[in-house]
This record gives structure tokens, C-alpha cells and sequence, in this order.
């Protein structure tokens, strides 16, 4: 261990063009803080200080960093790419949580970590009680926070992942390359679209809500918290606040899955292939799983009473919701019975598609592990025959299938190693599974009476907090990102 | 559907070998229910008639078969292995099940079907409450049930799985085909060896039993459960009777551990090889694993207040009654803390080494899999290294990762699955979770209040019941043997 860091230690300098992509990121967090700052100065909120500082804070660090990186540039090795990208989410996440220790609400540093890392990795969990009576710039800024976190994954999923060949990831990057060598010569030009097309829906969806009924506010946040699949929501009912609302819940799904299919096929279609959503064998398989679940749990709920177009509103949004790792709750769906506790319990691990904003596994990976299991069983009937795989009309390779597969087994060990230490600190069986799983599927809620859809993280002991931060970030950061900075032969070389 | 059902109907002469086969193992079965039967003829208890009903219902059994398949020669090609092998256990489970219908206890059909399976898949639940109460030849029959099903997983595990390639047990093919090569001409040496040890280990652990003062069927029926790594016991407190005796506790925990071991290792030894047992990389992952986990959860005891020696005892006998899938219980570890319950969670799935009487995943499959994930952090940081990994100095072919891989996702999609069907039953998520996991591992108790160590089977549904013996069965089978039965694919041609 001591001659790795002195390994680490003695490349300071090739830290710096690290530290200068990343002093770029911060600039940007800091420009957003203005936002909810500017409504506190204007509503004369004393919470307005605590943006202000904040935003001082995050530019002096801007700041430093420039001064002291002010001749680097900034051609990144892969190793740096690995740095940076974990450093990022890690960083951002840390100035992020300022206004909250700062603001009348005077979180403790663990729950303000929490809450900003539970919202930058667009997970949804809160610390926070009595949502109703922030300030609005706090409303605000979880919202935003939510809505940027979302945007980073798009574009760490397209842009980044693929090259780092992270968890078969691989089989969407000559996707993306296509696109940047046919369509559009600069890959700036796909971050681009993306932005469009996520801030376009973004506005669609406050717009909706806000015709909906929602108050302004409300329509911003929540708009923001669906295309970002993130679900913080302006009350400590969640979405149950609009529980009465069929247009709102609808609305509400629909936004959701808007932000769990892949952003690139939006420009696709954007471009004229008015079918790329349709023939994406991905979205194809989240929309048949969605469905399924849908039918058999409306048919559960409507045996068990509930009035079939209520049964089938609150399943759908609420199914939704956990598959696309959003978050939102319409109803305490852990009080529909042993069935459904168990299956939302599974569905916390699917997530929705790979180049969105939403997390878990990714269906993908579910389709990949399929076509194997299917080779395995043809395997054992004819010895001697030789079965070539497609996915998504590309030649499914080794390379890919390692990496789903190595994936799919880190994906169980951290959960089951998160859920093994939140039981050290005392959770329950049910309260510990169901947390990590959540936490690192980055869906939101857990199950059971405390961090279940009707509870929240609050009175989790601080230590259980801070592994539930770990697992967040793990689960963002597709695991693997951080584990290769763990292992001694990264630092080698 | 239909055709399916016309393919399997038309070769009916092709079923013959398969029953004449089948009806061998049936009369071995006839013959050793002779033995509770003649203790129960001399100490003059009316369960007699039951013992000789059922031996005459199996024997008509293997005579109408007989005279059915006079005529017929059993060279089995490898579909007709697969049929065999299933049913095998089904059959074996259903006629082992008539001493407990007709016996005194008058169990339901769903319940002594549901003892049989647990059984002869050496599992270890039970549905019998009073256990104490039966009559001496059911206590016999109970041990001896899951004695023929220890052998009997053996001699799978080193005849037949490796060569129908189920879940990368090829990689013990060319283990077994050596011996049968160069050391014994016949096949029936290693199996006769085998039975020998097994044998010979069961004596001498009813010996040591009865030494540390058990009564003599108890040390006779506890000697058959411990060497199956099956774990039924001659009382509702299981192993707990004995609860203070450290002597029986640690002699318990030596005889699960000696049928949790692969059986070629101990030929080898017995033919002068005296270090095979330490240098098989299996063995050694298996007692890395124990020590680690018991010195673990007895800090974990001793920081709770337990004295060291009694701590280190029962940490010590219920992990490896766990790991090895036998399932007896000194005490109630679910109430041993948080930590201790998600624990013995996990525990629940990890099963011993390959070609002993143990179930589970199988220490090789995590060992084949902690290769796998190394290998791709490696490929992350150098993309075109080229990483050749071995496994018990045998190089590890795609062949056999795919398999160990594919059996990994089976055997969490038959829990997950097997789970929802619970909680559609009513179970709630812990029992659900836990129950279906130690019946596909063979383990024998799960967790929580109702099927825990302190708890048992009985209360269950009758639907819940019979998902279970399906549950076992797959477990026991390894899964893949009996899902290749319910592809189309392999009825045609």
C-alpha cells in the first residue's frame, strides 16, 4: 500500500488536467445555484445568504483550480478518464450539498451529503421531513440538482462508459460513433442534441404539470425530477400529493419513461427515422416488461378490490416509477400485499434503458443475459453447434457478453456486501436489502416501514447514511468506474 | 403444444431402458425400507403394516416393470440420461413417501410428499411437528432417506453431470475420466470406492455419536444426516437437543464437513496421495470461507456478550451446518442480531464442493466466478492483454465459464421466481426470500419466524408446499437437467 501511494503521489502533475475539466464542472454547478438564489432575493428568503455563500465558496475553488492549471491542456489518457469521471460525480455532489448545511433548515453534514449525493446520482431517497415548509430556492435546488445529475448520466452513458468498454457498454459505442462519423461530424454534436431534446421535454413536462393543476413551483421541480427518472418531490407524500389526479399520475409516466429510453434514439428520430424507438430491440423489452407487470399487478390489486382504472392508474405509476429508478411514490405500494412487496422488491434492480437517465441494471443487460442462457440450454441439447448472437442487429461478442456478465456479478456482490454492512449498524433484514438495493440501483425508495414509500431515510444511524452515499455513487458510476481505481494495478505502470 | 406431446408419445419404446433403469433403483429403495420395517416387527408397532404395504407397493412396482422391459438393453443415450436422471428423484421422493402416509402419523399427501422430497434431495425441512414421538422405524426411515440421497448425489456428481456438461461441472469431467483411465479400468471403481468411504465415515460417525452419549438410533440416524449433508434430526430442537455438549457439536460439525468434501479427494488419499485434500483449490476456498465467516460472527457473539468458547461452538456448528447445506440448528442464529440474519442469508446460497453430498452454488462457482471479475478489471486498464486462467491447475475453457456463469443466473432466477410464487401464497418477503433459497440450496431452514431455525414447515399452505418440493428437486439437479426437459428443442429430432 505504501509504495501505491507514493505511485499516486508522484504523478501530481498528471493530475492537473483532471483538476481543470473538473473546475469547469463546478463553474457550471455554481452558475445554477444562482437560480434558486435569485428567487430567495427576490422572495427576501434569509436562505438567499446561504446560496450566496455557497456560490462564493464553489468560485473561489473554480478559482484556485485555474490559477494552478492555467498552462495544462487537457488531452485525457483513459486512466485520467477514470479519474475524472468518478472525481466528478464525487465533487459536484460535495459543493452541491453546501446550501443545505448552510441553509435555516441546518442539515447536519451527513444528511446534507446524503441528500445532495441521493440527488445528483438522480436516486430520490431524502433525509428530509416536512418537505412542504423549505424554502422554495431549497425546493429549487433539489430539483436542479436532480436535473443535472440527470443530464451527466446521459452523456456519461454515451460518451463516456462505451470507451471505458464499463460493464458491455461496448455494444453501444459503435452506436455512438456511428452517429458521430455519419450524422454529425463532432461528438459536441450529439451532446448537443441530447441537451436539446432533455431541456425541450424538461419545459413539455413543467408545462403539462402546470396545466395539470400543480402550482408553478411544483410543475418545475417535478418536471425537472421526471425527465431525470431522479424523484425528489416537493412533498413528504411524494407524488401522492396529486394521488386524486388520474391526468396527473398519467402525465407523470409518461414523463418518466420519457427519460428511461435512450436519448439517442430521440435524435434518431429527430433526423427522420420516425421507427428508431419502435425497433430498438431495447425499448422493445422495456415496454413488454412494463407491460406485463402492469397487467399482473392491476389484475392482483383488482382482486384484492381496488376499482380497475384506479388499480391500473397507481400499478402503472408506480411501476413505472421503480423501473425507471424515478422514485416517486403515488401510494405506499408496500401495503399491497406479499406479491407485490416481492416484486417491487425485483423491480428495484431492472432500471430502464442504457444511454438514459434512469439506473439499475439496465434492460439490456436482462435481454444479454437471456440470449446466454439461451445459448446454454441449446448447448447442452447439441454438443457440437455453433450459435452466433445478434442484439440489436450487431453481432453480440465476448468482449460484450464478459462485461455484461462481470457487471451483472458486481452489480449482486455490492448490493450484497452494502446490505451486509447497513445490517452492522443494526437494519433489519428487509430494511437493509431493500435499502442497498435501492440505493445502488439509484431508485429511491426501499421497502418496510422506515425507508419504505411511505417512510424515509431519517432515521438511519449517520454511518448507515454514508454507505448508502457509497452505494449511490457505486451504482452511477456502473460500479466498475470506481473499482478499477481500487485495484493496485491501475497505479502501476 | 400438440406436436410436442406427439414427439414425446411416439417413442414410447424409447422410454423402456429409462424404466428398467428406474425400476433397479426402486428395488434398492424396497430393500431398505426392509430395515425400519424389521425394527418395527420386533419391537411389535403397528407403523410395521405401513413399512410392509409400501414395500409390497414398490416391488409390484419394479415386477410389472420388469416384465414390461424384459427384453430391452439399457444403453441410455444422453436425452434418455437427462430423462433418467430427473426422474430418478421424483420417483424415488413419491415411493419413499408411502411409510409416511400409511404410518401412525397419518400425514396428508401434501405433507409426506413434501418429507420425502426434503428427504431424498438430502434439503432437511420438515413438516413434522413431534418429532420425538415417532416411532423408532420412522426415525430410521428419515435417516435413511437422506443417506440414499447423499450417496446418490455423489455418484451424479461424479457419473453423470459432468458428462451432460451441467453448469461447468466439465471441469471435473476430466478429474473423474483420469482416474477412470489410469488408476481404475471401470467406472464402477470410483463408484464403489465412493460408496465405501461414505460408508465407513456414516459408521464412524454413529460410533463417535453414540461415544459422546447419544442414544443409539439417534447416533444411527444423526451419523446417516450428517455425512448427507441432509441434517433431519430425532427432534423438534434438532441438533439443539445437544446444545450442551461442545463434544457432539464439534463431532457434528467434523462429519458435515467430511460430506461437504469432494469423495474422489479422499480415493486419492486412501491410494497415497495424502496431501490431495490440502492442495485441491476447492477445499482450500471452502475452509478460507469457514474460518473467515466463523471468526467474523463469533467476535460478532463475543462483542454481544456471549463467552468466547460457547461462541466460537455454535458460530462454528450452525455456519458450517449452513455452508454445507445440512441445515441442523443449535440454536436460534436468526436471533443472533441483524448481522448475523442477512448473514446466514447469504450463507444459505453458497453450498459446499463439487462431487460431495453438499447443494448450493458450490465453492468452485464463486472461485470460477472471483477469476472471471479479476480478469475483467485487468481487461479495463489493459485492454489487449490476453489473461489465461486456470483452476486447479486445469485451464479454464469458455466452456466452462459460460456454464458456471449460466447456472449462477439460473439458480438466482429459480429463488427470485420460486420467491413470487410464495408471496402469492401469502409468505411474507422474508419468509418467501428465504424459504425458496434453502430449498433450491438444499440448506433446510430459512429465516425469520415461521420457517427459521426455531420455526418449521408446517404451517405453510399446501401450494406453497409443493412450489418447495419443486424447488428442492431443481436445487438438487443442478436446474439445467430438468429445464433442457422443458425446451422444445430437446424433443424434436
Amino acid at each position: 500500500m505504501n509504495s501505491l501511494f507514493l505511485r499516486v503521489g508522484a504523478r501530481v502533475q498528471d493530475w492537473a488536467p483532471v483538476l481543470k475539466v473538473l473546475s469547469v464542472l463546478w463553474l457550471v454547478l455554481a452558475l445554477f445555484m444562482v437560480l434558486p438564489w435569485a428567487v430567495l432575493v427576490i422572495e427576501g428568503e434569509p436562505d438567499a445568504m446561504a446560496f450566496g455563500l455557497s456560490i462564493a465558496i464553489v468560485l473561489a475553488a473554480v478559482a484556485l483550480t485555474w490559477l494552478a492549471t492555467m498552462n495544462v491542456s487537457v488531452a485525457l489518457k483513459p486512466w485520467q478518464m477514470f479519474v475524472l469521471t468518478t472525481l466528478s460525480w464525487v465533487t459536484i455532489s460535495g459543493f452541491a450539498s453546501l446550501p443545505l448545511v448552510l441553509a435555516a433548515s441546518r442539515l447536519s453534514v451527513t444528511n446534507a451529503v446524503f441528500e445532495s449525493v441521493s440527488a445528483i446520482t438522480t436516486t430520490g431517497s431524502t433525509i428530509l421531513v416536512g418537505i412542504e415548509f423549505l424554502s422554495d430556492g431549497l425546493k429549487l435546488w433539489r430539483g436542479i440538482m436532480q436535473w443535472l445529475g440527470g443530464i451527466g448520466i446521459i452523456v456519461m452513458g454515451i460518451a463516456i462508459l462505451p470507451f471505458l468498454k464499463v460493464g458491455g457498454m461496448r455494444l453501444f459505442h459503435t452506436e455512438s460513433s456511428d452517429w458521430s462519423d455519419k450524422v454529425m461530424p463532432r461528438t459536441g454534436g450529439i451532446a448537443k442534441a441530447t441537451l436539446g431534446i432533455y431541456c425541450g421535454f424538461t419545459f413539455t413536462a413543467m408545462l403539462a404539470y402546470w396545466l395539470g393543476g400543480m402550482a408553478p413551483l411544483d410543475a418545475v421541480v417535478h418536471g425537472m425530477t421526471s425527465l431525470a427518472t431522479g424523484g425528489f418531490a416537493n412533498s413528504d407524500a411524494s407524488f401522492g400529493a396529486y394521488a386524486d389526479s388520474p391526468h396527473l399520475l398519467w402525465m407523470g409516466s409518461l414523463f418518466m419513461l420519457a427519460g428511461a429510453l435512450p436519448f439517442v434514439l430521440y435524435i434518431r428520430f429527430l433526423r427522420g427515422s420516425h421507427l428508431a424507438l419502435w425497433h430498438d430491440q431495447q425499448v422493445q423489452g422495456l415496454l413488454l416488461l412494463l407491460a406485463v407487470v402492469i397487467l399482473l399487478l392491476t389484475g392482483w390489486r383488482m382482486w384484492l378490490g381496488t376499482p380497475p382504472f384506479e388499480a391500473l392508474t397507481h400499478v402503472a405509476f408506480n411501476v413505472i416509477s421503480v423501473v425507471t429508478t424515478t422514485g416517486y411514490a403515488s401510494d405506499d405500494y408496500s401495503a399491497w400485499g406479499a406479491l407485490a412487496f416481492v416484486a417491487f422488491f425485483y423491480l428495484t434492480f431492472v432500471g430502464g434503458c442504457s444511454g438514459s437517465t434512469s439506473g439499475g441494471m439496465k434492460i439490456f443487460r436482462f435481454q444479454v443475459a437471456v440470449i446466454l442462457l439461451r445459448n446454454q440450454l441449446r448447448f447442452l441439447i447439441h454438443a457440437h453447434g455453433i450459435f452466433a448472437s445478434r442484439y440489436n442487429n450487431q453481432p453480440l461478442t465476448d468482449d460484450v457478453t464478459r462485461g455484461v456478465v462481470a457487471f451483472s456479478f458486481f452489480f449482486f456482490l455490492t448490493i450484497a456486501g452494502l446490505a451486509l454492512g447497513l445490517a452492522l449498524m443494526g437494519l433489519d433484514f428487509t430494511t437493509a436489502l431493500s435499502g442497498a438495493a435501492t440505493a445502488v440501483a439509484n431508485v429511491g425508495p426501499g421497502l418496510g416501514d422506515i425507508i419504505g414509500p411511505a417512510g424515509n431515510f431519517a432515521s438511519l444511524p449517520d454511518a448507515a447514511k454514508w454507505l448508502l452515499c457509497v452505494g449511490m455513487l457505486l451504482g452511477r458510476l456502473e460500479i466498475l468506474t470506481v473499482l478499477v481505481l481500487l485495484t493496485p494495478m491501475f497505479w502501476r505502470k
